[in-house]
């Protein structure tokens, strides 16, 4: 038992009790209550991860199919891929690029840089009150929106918290889907190793790690995806990676992305 | 406090004690005596992740890059992306296809399925003795590494665990490597959620989740990727996900994939 001492874990605790979002709800209030009630609270260093949707209803990203016209351009990828116009017409007003069309499927590179599928536009955990059709959009600046959080959380608590907004992305060549930082604050998201050494003095080859990914990987676990309804995941004890960078460096500039 | 109990934390613990690991070694001896010097033991529904180097020092999967002839498409390879000879074509021989080049990596589909840089061969992490350009190969068949080990360790504590090798992979779209699993044995490496609806009983659109990379990903945070030496994290905790999957169920089959 002599090393247990040396050997922290993490801990990621799902946060129970967060009330379902409303557009304009204070969602720092709403987790500021819920790590309280939970007993869970908040300590220096500790990374909050919330799920994308309950940051975008806060923000009142609802957009309502039926109000929009198709173009002719949504009208033709509709037709190819299967999939719906009005819903094809909402992600090409959220992207910059089609970089893919595939079965019921539209790959882009959404305005705020991330390639993923139909822009991040779905219908599931949205309540579609009096027949409209609302899809729910990632939040404006996700970045922005952990930077907001995080400083109404270090104030309520007086510590230094990371926050990180995370998604699920699928992917080339692996099936399913995988947790991936949108937004993050306070967090090292990305962490240029350059100059390190392995065990052996060797230089390493691989320099930079994608640990904002990675953590929102680990809270997607807790998650869950379908009616699980657990938002939000505290992790206490990861250790320092790196200096806080957004989650906006994650994003590969396009000059030097081999796939598209 | 009230809603604290029906809140359990996943915890993951980083193992230390594990020496540096040669051809041969036991790794699942290895692993056991780690596990119970440092005072965490195994219990039922633990998941062990392990790094692949770990696991392809202790199978030898050692290769001499100067006993190997590189082939003229090696050559021209090597000639184009900057890299030398000999390592490319360490990586054409582990490989079915290349699918892509660029400056100093080739993106490849290695034999196992998985696409990725330089087919996973490095040489971070290994000691040259005697001035040998010693490589080291993925495992043979990382799912049934798994196994075996599942197998010993849930043997040895008499508990049902799951075991996950991982490796970091780069991405398309996205800076910086990120865990992913290699092998998994007695984990729901892919869950299907065909037919799970939402909070909103709304049928799931998304209906596969990448559990083992996600449990990877978690996992990758703190074994580090240079020198801080921790190669096993255990995770207690982890919801169940789903029926026991092997880790070559995150391959795309190359048909349904839109990047190739």
């Amino acid at each position: 038992m002599s090393s247990a001492a040396s050997m922290q874990p993490v801990s990621c605790f799902p946060i129970p009790g967060i009330p379902l979002v409303e557009p304009g709800d204070d969602l720092a209030a709403l987790m500021e209550a819920a790590l309280r009630d939970c007993g869970v609270g908040l300590s220096d260093g500790d990374v909050l991860v919330l799920a994308q949707k309950i940051v975008s209803k806060a923000e009142g990203r609802y957009l309502d199919l039926a109000a929009l016209e198709p173009s002719q351009r949504a009208r033709e990828i509709a037709a190819r891929t299967g999939k719906d116009p009005h819903h094809v017409e909402a992600v090409l007003s959220q992207s910059d690029e089609v970089v893919r069309e595939g079965p019921r499927v539209v790959v882009v590179a959404h305005r705020l840089g991330f390639v993923m599928a139909n822009a991040g536009i779905d219908e599931s955990n949205i309540e579609h009150p009096d027949g409209t059709r609302r899809v729910l959009l990632l939040p404006e600046n996700p970045d922005a929106s952990a930077a907001a959080l995080k400083q109404r959380l270090d104030a309520a608590f007086g510590v230094e918290i990371g926050v990180v907004i995370n998604d699920s992305f699928g992917r080339p060549w692996r099936n399913g889907v995988v947790g991936v930082a949108l937004g993050a604050a306070g967090v090292a998201s990305l962490v240029d190793r350059v100059g390190a050494t392995d065990l052996f003095g060797r230089r390493m080859q691989v320099t930079e790690i994608a640990v904002a990914d990675e953590i929102a990987a680990a809270a997607s676990l807790l998650m869950g995806q379908a009616d699980e309804g657990i938002p939000a995941v505290l992790i206490r004890g990861l250790p320092r990676h790196g200096p806080s960078r957004p989650a906006a460096d994650l994003v590969r500039p396009r000059e030097r992305d081999m796939f598209r």
